[in-house]
């Protein structure tokens, strides 16, 4: 909220004079009608997705009915198909080596299985409360994500190591890899979890010593699908990443 | 247009049957209609935007209609805004040094200043054609980027050294520093063009290497705006990125 009207004000006084230049830049229509909330929101979802937003926390108040349309829609699901459909483009092209060596990262939450039934419960732009989430997971009912699970079962149709790497915590282990099975991803390498001594880590740290526990072994990291920036930065990168849509929340 | 066809196949052919899973992961809407021909530009704007796409060369076919509207009405211009707001309230949040050692770089075309007049000419969807565009640019009328000139001003108020590095050949530095000037860039520290030595390398390792020069002279680059991934991702990179959005053209 504060950053939104920080940014209001900020269009209003900061908007550019330039007295020594030879014109003046264009201004920016300000956000006012229904129509520019609609602008307003796709160029928050733009910011979100390119990672220029940064650290953020909550939707956007004004933005709570666009991330709703947004993720019940068709949008949405065709978005994921856009991670995963350049993802196999890349995989097809690639000269298949039979060492085994060639493994694949994949989140959980939103990248292998949705957690939108939660968020249509709880509503979109509440901060986030870990105890009704994980209630919820427990029941270990997250659907697949249909583009995710098709890129799955090529990357081990072609002889793909499969790693999972997740967020989630060492209690959540046996509700994370029931929902896996129930949604249909198995023969997995490795389902990597949080333990004592990664808490407190921020996500992108956490996943980069994870990941480069995996390049020591001798894999070689050919791809991260991943809703999260956190899942794709760091160190120990893949060759290519693969962002997955995710307005809801912000994993730092 | 291949890449689409083979999208549609993929789609068609390839959805998931998952006959082992508990249930199956529900199927892509397939764009038929002409509201399903946002959907898929959305969709294809959102792979560009995300790197998700890697190297493309020209704008599908059926989105060209599609990026003309986006970049001549108000969305493309807020986005720019989305790229420049969290640049300014980053620098905002940092410690000042007076050492005039924090550095910012930005690239030239669809950075500081815009080539959608070119492209208003052109068409939107064409093959690069560099002759044609150089007879444009030699015009030297290209206009600013409103929010570009924004973060360039504040940037200079608070004594950030900025260097523009950008991939157009020596040749076109007269030119190139005219159109800057005339557009309201003035005082910055280098700027950084192609020599005959970097013909021939890829956008990302000629712009790692320019950058590795400029933290060897002893500057900390503090961040980054770009239009292209390949501004934004190599070694020697910025403490925060900041992607403008181009969705007209891509550099590998």
């Amino acid at each position: 909220m504060l950053c939104q009207l920080l940014f209001l004000c900020y269009l209003t006084i900061t908007l550019p004079h330039p007295t020594t230049s030879a014109r003046k830049p264009d201004r920016l229509r300000l956000p006012s009608s229904r129509q520019d909330d609609t602008v307003f929101c796709e160029s928050w979802r733009f910011s979100v997705e390119t990672n220029n937003a940064g650290n953020w926390t909550v939707v956007p108040s004004r933005c709570k009915n666009f991330v709703r349309t947004y993720m019940t829609g068709p949008q949405y699901q065709s978005d994921t198909y856009f991670a995963a459909e350049p993802a196999l483009s890349f995989v097809r092209g690639l000269n298949g080596s039979d060492d085994g060596l060639d493994a694949w990262i994949f989140g959980v939450d939103d990248t292998l299985i949705s957690s939108l039934p939660y968020y249509q419960l709880h509503g979109f732009g509440e901060v986030f409360n870990e105890v009704s989430f994980y209630e919820w997971a427990s029941m270990a009912d997250a659907p697949p994500i249909a583009a995710s699970w098709t890129l799955y079962k090529e990357l081990q149709a072609r002889g793909f190591t499969i790693f999972i790497l997740s967020g989630r915590h060492e209690h959540f282990r046996d509700i994370t890899e029931t929902n896996l099975i129930s949604a249909g991803y198995t023969h997995y390498k490795r389902l990597i979890l949080r333990s004592e001594s990664d808490n407190g880590k921020l996500a992108t740290d956490y996943k980069s010593i994870k990941r480069k526990e995996i390049v020591d072994e001798g894999y070689r990291i050919r791809g991260i699908s991943g809703d999260q920036w956190s899942d794709l930065l760091g160190n120990s990168i893949a060759q290519r990443s693969f962002k997955l849509p995710n307005i809801m929340y912000y994993i730092p």
